[in-house]
């Protein structure tokens, strides 16, 4: 069934004093997470650390032993976005500081001299499988697909010699000296994973007029209660990215949801919005507001301004002072 | 990359004359889909057509080849549902007439005589194997996994002697001479999978008190679209037991969501709120009204039953004719 070997490459555990941070990440090394953690962090002054699970990552961010964690959020290869999902709303709360969506192109990696029509065995994630499970009918029709615990394990046992070639991360070369074959391999045109990097509860990261907030609701089971959430979003023009539901496994017929809107907590529309959603709801986790991959600027508009808001709470002052009617 | 072969499995058409349907399913022979299908309907009355895919098996309904089709719509172990998805979403109309919802437990199928100590392979479809990944780490730690075409696939292959071990649907075994010898396998506890099936538009099924209406709804790209969906919905007490956004291809910007709700088309505060959608969205398909699985009743209260629809209509009508004021 492959095999993690986490131990070996981390075992010169090698913390700089100044100026350096240890980011933890779903590993092994070699997977669409180092992948994205070498976008959101310099690998020349971060110390990067693969752990197993995505739920060690999140603990390890927790427990202080790294001061970031990079986990899969949306249609991951490696198939941890449940765990991730559940790590991030149980426990000890965690927040994001920044996203990262990476296009998920394969790479077909062989030892030096493969060719194709030698290919007899083609080793990857069983995610990564499925992933590719056209091209590989198409172009390796003779070759047996073999499951292994992650993309990059795939490219280990490659490297050594027990299987003919790996479908994994470009990134995977970096660590195997292994041939790309192939690259760019997919059979789902613009297939995207997003990560995010997480933090222990701080100083939040500063409002860029692209952002994104995360944050997870329990609502009661109720008819309407979602609708109620949503309107709650909607009355102050709030623009909903994502929402998924999964029920709680805690109490029978109440669902988690989990919201992406644009914009910023420090923004008074989403504040607004996050302290009506914390009276109407059974929990509200706060999973942190971060600048968007994309950069592209949320618009704005009357009546849902910060001016807006202040004007209207200025207005209710005056009137409760006996100033106004 | 394995083999679907079904043109030997529907090299003997046996179309009977009377009181038999010919059933479409996502096959090939074997696999969960055909294991749901035979709850569905009666093996020994009606002939079960497999197909290699569930756009198929959704042409062959629309095209009348087969009176009915069965799909997975939730949790496939094959992974077809999003392609399930969008061959409801797009082309012509078809609806749901009955639904399955189906444990989802794994057997380990072998060849007479092999024991678990001698296994060295163990093939599956990728999905299957992600989910019986940890216990094969732990009782087939030496194994190699072996990822097939569809968990039937790994059965047929294992029978031909290619593959020590197959992790398929338990159905397999009617098919492929092989033996259990371990079952009830899954990770996940009570992992379920949900199939339709599915008709050409016609009679709708009688409502039975414990109904599901299932829908597509596009909404525009606009803030709060999705809210006022659900506005509709809860304004008139209906729950919402499963709801799932996709972006549409087709407008950059507008979502596509697919909705289960408690309760038929045939009851007033269905049919209005749909007739409401109607008015609010892009394009509002129908995707069925069926008897729910678990037959649990749905319970309509003041101000949402029929009688009360119907004595507002006719205080109404009173009001227009100047009876009443």
């Amino acid at each position: 069934m492959g095999d993690i070997c986490l131990n070996d490459v981390r075992s010169t555990p090698r913390r700089r004093v100044w100026g350096v941070s240890r980011i933890g990440y779903f590993g092994p090394q070699g997977t669409f997470t180092e992948q994205a953690v070498r976008q959101l962090a310099d690998p020349e002054t971060n110390e990067f650390v693969p752990f197993a699970t995505t739920p060690a990552v999140v603990a390890a961010v927790r427990a202080g032993e790294v001061d970031r964690g990079c986990v899969p959020v949306e249609n991951s290869v490696e198939g941890a976005v449940p765990a991730t999902m559940d790590a991030l709303a149980l426990g000890e709360p965690v927040v994001a500081v920044a996203e990262h969506v990476l296009q998920v192109e394969f790479s077909l990696l062989v030892r030096e001299g493969m060719t194709l029509d030698a290919i007899r065995t083609v080793a990857s994630h069983p995610h990564g499988l499925a992933q590719v499970r056209e091209w590989l009918e198409t172009n390796l029709p003779k070759a047996t697909a073999i499951a292994t615990s992650s993309t990059a394990a795939a490219a280990k046992e490659v490297l050594a010699g027990q299987f003919d070639a790996a479908v994994s991360a470009p990134v995977a070369a970096l660590h195997y000296p292994l041939t790309a074959l192939v690259t760019g391999l997919g059979d789902v045109k613009d297939a995207k994973t997003r990560f995010l990097l997480l933090a222990k509860p701080g100083a939040l990261p500063a409002p860029t007029g692209a952002d994104r907030t995360s944050l997870v609701a329990v609502t009661p089971n109720e008819v309407g209660a979602l609708s109620n959430v949503l309107h709650e979003l909607a009355l102050r023009e709030i623009n909903l990215t994502r929402l998924e539901a999964r029920p709680t496994r805690e109490v029978f017929g109440t669902y988690r949801f989990y919201l992406d809107v644009e914009g910023h907590i420090a923004e008074q529309r989403i504040g607004d919005a996050l302290a009506a959603l914390h009276r109407r709801c059974l929990e509200v986790r706060f999973l942190g507001s971060y600048p968007r991959t994309d950069s592209e600027p949320t618009v704005v508009r009357t009546p849902t301004t910060d001016a807006d808001f202040s004007a209207a709470a200025e207005w209710l002052a005056a009137v409760r002072r006996g100033e106004l009617a």
